[in-house]
């Protein structure tokens, strides 16, 4: 049994699609941001890094999504989420993987959460005001270069979709125009239609 | 034939490192950043993020430092530099090389590279202010919950060691105390010793 822990309408909504796509047997846990509950005693033993998704396995606990997806790509391969025996093929999908939480997931951060790298209000007004630059350019990059189409990686589904689909959610929030990026906003509506993706936002909201 | 791009005292000091470590045969180009050559149209067409290191592969090209680590893991298992047969292990170490990049790295680049994600010289300056702090409670998550010891997974040298190694060489500079992180600073000082490291440090400054 594996068991995530999540927040709606955070980043741990790719590890849960990716659980569903694996067809794993999972329960979920919800930390309430709302409480700050991520801050708690008993989660800082579950994530010392205070944050979702963390998935405790019958090994371990684990952190970080494009850890969490290789490791659900990799113990399902039935699956196929991953091309697992193609080393090239798998690093070009941890690359993507990995831009999205080192870069654009800490573009994206800057808007309401200025505060892990500043102190003063005027820098957070500063930082949010630059997120629609820094991260409209991410997704220029994933629009002109990175996204291969159909799907990210090209004609199979991987878990780097629903990872995309789920920092995709933040898009407008975020000030980028919709209409700059109009082959990430396909990839997004498509994902949206999918019955895993309808499936898992509804355990978040209804849980 | 691999071809490594680089830039001495950055990041891709790892991957260097982990070539070595692989006995892989690869070639290096400095990325010369004194003339920002990262943003010259020839580098943007190796690496559109303006960003080292970059592999140039048979197959294509590899950016993002734990997918390339990952990729020279898979690709010279002889090397055991990773425990790519247990899905569970390869994740935790995935975890771990994700902090680094996300969450670590991140907070060190407020120190000089404010200009990611704010305008004002005011803000760079708050922001600088705090790596210290930010930087700093990185390392004693590192020091207290992740590094395993001797390496940083446990009994085994991994592709995490010289990553970790490598983001090391920037505490002082970023204000850390040392002292608060002997462990840390015990697996860097023995890293050092290493002779793939010292001659991947030559190499770079010698190029």
């Amino acid at each position: 049994m594996l068991t995530l822990y999540f927040a709606a309408h955070t980043c741990s909504l790719a590890s849960h699609i990716a659980l569903l796509d694996a067809k794993a047997t999972y329960q979920l846990k919800r930390v309430d941001f709302g409480r700050t509950e991520q801050r708690s005693l008993a989660y800082l033993e579950i994530n010392p890094k205070a944050r979702v998704p963390a998935l405790v396995t019958p090994r371990g606990i684990l952190t970080e999504t494009p850890a969490i997806l290789a490791f659900i790509a990799h113990s399902f391969p039935e699956a196929r989420l991953a091309p697992i025996d193609d080393p090239f093929a798998f690093a070009e999908l941890q690359a993507f993987n990995n831009y999205l939480c080192s870069t654009l997931h800490v573009a994206h951060a800057h808007r309401v959460r200025g505060n892990r790298w500043a102190d003063d209000p005027a820098s957070f007004a500063d930082m949010k005001r630059k997120v629609p630059q820094s991260v409209g350019a991410c997704y220029e990059l994933i629009e002109r270069r990175m996204l291969k189409g159909p799907w990210i990686m090209g004609e199979s589904y991987t878990i780097a979709d629903p990872y995309l689909f789920t920092v995709a959610q933040w898009l407008e929030d975020d000030g980028v125009d919709p209409a700059r990026v109009p082959r990430v906003m396909e990839h997004r509506s498509r994902m949206a239609e999918r019955a895993n993706v309808k499936r898992a936002i509804v355990e978040e909201l209804a849980d």
